[in-house]
């Protein structure tokens, strides 16, 4: 036990999750520092008389044993699997006046948590709809595909749903929680967090015991954008915890993307807002998401394509010919010319280039069209 | 009967529309001599060869005073209803080989086409969903509420329910076709046609009882976005006549706006193609569409706002007391303030200001949670 990670889970005991004077106390005096001076009354910025009523029953050391007995690790800037990409919130602007590097990350399962560099986050409203779920199952079984953690917030929803979508290919899903990972919640989703914690990681700034207050999910929300390089958004009603996300996704310069979905529905007004604004970019599935999020020249994207027909390959004028043809009464040259209209000769030569490719049948009474080009008529 | 017109309406039945040899020549020397030039087997640009089998039985005259009888009649540049902003168009780049003003444009029914300056185009797939065609509808009818004029193609799917969304509203609907106005195409909107003919207007560059070939449908379309101050694309499949309408748009600087839908719709995959790639504009109803469409100042769109739920007010501390406060069985001032990690003098001036409003009920055990605070809980 380094004394190093006593003062960390013993700060992380004391104070609440992205709090800045926490992280820029840290920052300046190192974390054993200014453990102490808490210890010892040594006031700064009102930390001492914030974290009062937290030093009663404060005991770093048996915690960290206690987590360890029960297979929680505790882990902290410098070890071999500190996500170094969270290191970026020393520079992210604040947002909702939270913000900072966490002072260390409780987790369980068997994932290491430096694996979450090239992690996809999907996350979205609770109160979502059955597209929206089958959208995040769909692109979090994809991220598992493309060989990368799946990281969510656990909660109903969209969250669960980009979870089980990773889960059912066996992919790394690593839930980040607002209360101790030992404490799952929702507790509807306990046997999914669970199952997370044996095949994934559950991972959490709040040490273990902790209940999820409200003021959690929004620095909760800021490590999930952290962590990953690059945030879904599927569903989010203008009102919606998702929101801050965005927030968090433009402090951090990480990619923010958004699902669209009907207009009508009230569960993507947040999103097209944002995609509207410019915010988040439209991504319709996890082939433009791993586009998005990819280093250049990886994950180059197949752009859907229509299906090029024949006729698209004909010249313009053969083209301008073929659409003079009759679908079944033939017709002459000249009333195909005039029509079209083309010069005489020009109509022939078409006409015989078009005829050897089969978009027009030539019989005693002129030409018709070929099955070639029966195909996609307009209504 | 001018010469001008007369030579126009002579070019319109020679030449096809969007012939750039024919926008430019007329730009050059004139349609009076362009027209005589071709009379006169004085060839350009190979004209007067194309045309040669259209010179049988032509008779501008003739045409012109069989159209006026159905109640056709030939609008030309300089007319006072001539719509102005098609001469754009002389300086747009060509698509598809496609471009330039029109020798003039045949119409028929009550509207005036100078009133075309501050129309919307709603456009969209032949094969669409309830889904587009209840957004073409509603957009069409805040087109029409918005005191503007819907312009579309008659086709089917999105084009007649934004027809139909407009004239429900008595709003003046345009239909701009691919063929001669007097031959309704699809032949299944005739009456839809021949009532836009009534109450409003049908458009198209062709002369009467031209046969709406394909290659016209990419001159037309080129049309609507000329006249138009704005097109809206409500689905589109990656291979949509729609899809034609972006090259013009860019082509003319005239704003795009793509309506989303959902990623699992086929109908809505070009739309998201567009909207990823920056052509086109989210827009979610007729609120953004004017917005983008309007002149500065006019048609600000309320954003949705979130509902602001009273404890979005509350200062960020008080809003830490308040997360610590339980729900049903009351707790102290210390073990309140130790939840939050607030000093103890804050927390009890926090809940006393959280008392006066009540966000908490104070009792003889302590605080729990009032009735302003107990809405909208994370499930």
């Amino acid at each position: 036990m380094t004394d190093e990670r006593l003062a960390r889970a013993g700060l992380s005991r004391l104070t609440e999750p992205g709090d800045l004077r926490v992280a820029r106390a840290v920052a300046q005096v190192g974390a054993i520092q200014l453990y102490d001076d808490i210890l010892a009354h040594r006031d700064r910025d009102q930390l001492v008389a914030d974290a009062a009523g937290r030093m009663v029953r404060l005991d770093p050391a048996a915690e960290l044993e206690r987590a360890e007995r029960s297979g929680i690790r505790f882990v902290i800037p410098g070890d071999a699997e500190w996500p170094t990409q969270l290191d970026d919130l020393a520079h992210g602007e604040p947002v909702s006046e939270l913000g900072g590097v966490p002072v260390g990350l409780w987790a369980r399962g068997p994932l290491e948590l430096d694996r979450l560099a090239d992690s996809v986050a999907v996350v979205g409203s609770r109160s979502s709809t059955t597209y929206g779920e089958q959208v995040a199952r769909d692109i979090g079984a994809g991220v598992a595909r493309a060989d990368r953690c799946l990281v969510s917030g656990a909660a109903f929803g969209i969250d669960q749903a980009a979870h089980r979508g990773a889960l059912a290919l066996d992919g790394p899903s690593v839930a980040v929680l607002a209360c101790g990972v030992d404490r799952p919640y929702p507790a509807g989703h306990r046997s999914l967090i669970e199952h997370m914690a044996t095949v994934g990681a559950v991972v959490s700034e709040l040490p273990p015991g902790c209940a999820p207050l409200r003021i959690r999910f929004l620095a909760r929300n800021r490590l999930i954008v952290a962590l990953t390089c690059g945030t879904v958004v599927v569903e989010a009603a203008t009102r919606s915890g998702a929101l801050n996300s965005a927030g968090w996704a433009e402090s951090l310069s990480r990619p923010l993307m958004g699902v669209p979905g009907p207009v009508t529905s009230a569960q993507s007004q947040g999103v097209h807002q944002w995609i509207r604004s410019g915010a988040a970019a439209l991504v319709t599935g996890v082939d433009d998401v791993l586009e998005l999020v990819g280093s250049a020249g990886e994950h180059v994207r197949d752009v859907p394509r229509a299906p090029v027909q024949p006729r698209d390959r004909l010249a313009r004028r053969h083209r301008q010919v073929l659409e003079a043809v009759p679908v079944r009464q033939p017709a002459g040259l000249a009333s195909i010319a005039a029509t079209a209209g083309i010069a005489l000769v020009d109509a022939q030569t078409a006409l015989t280039y078009l005829t050897e490719h089969d978009f027009v049948v030539q019989g005693p009474a002129g030409w018709r069209l070929g099955p070639r080009a029966q195909a996609d008529l307009p209504a």
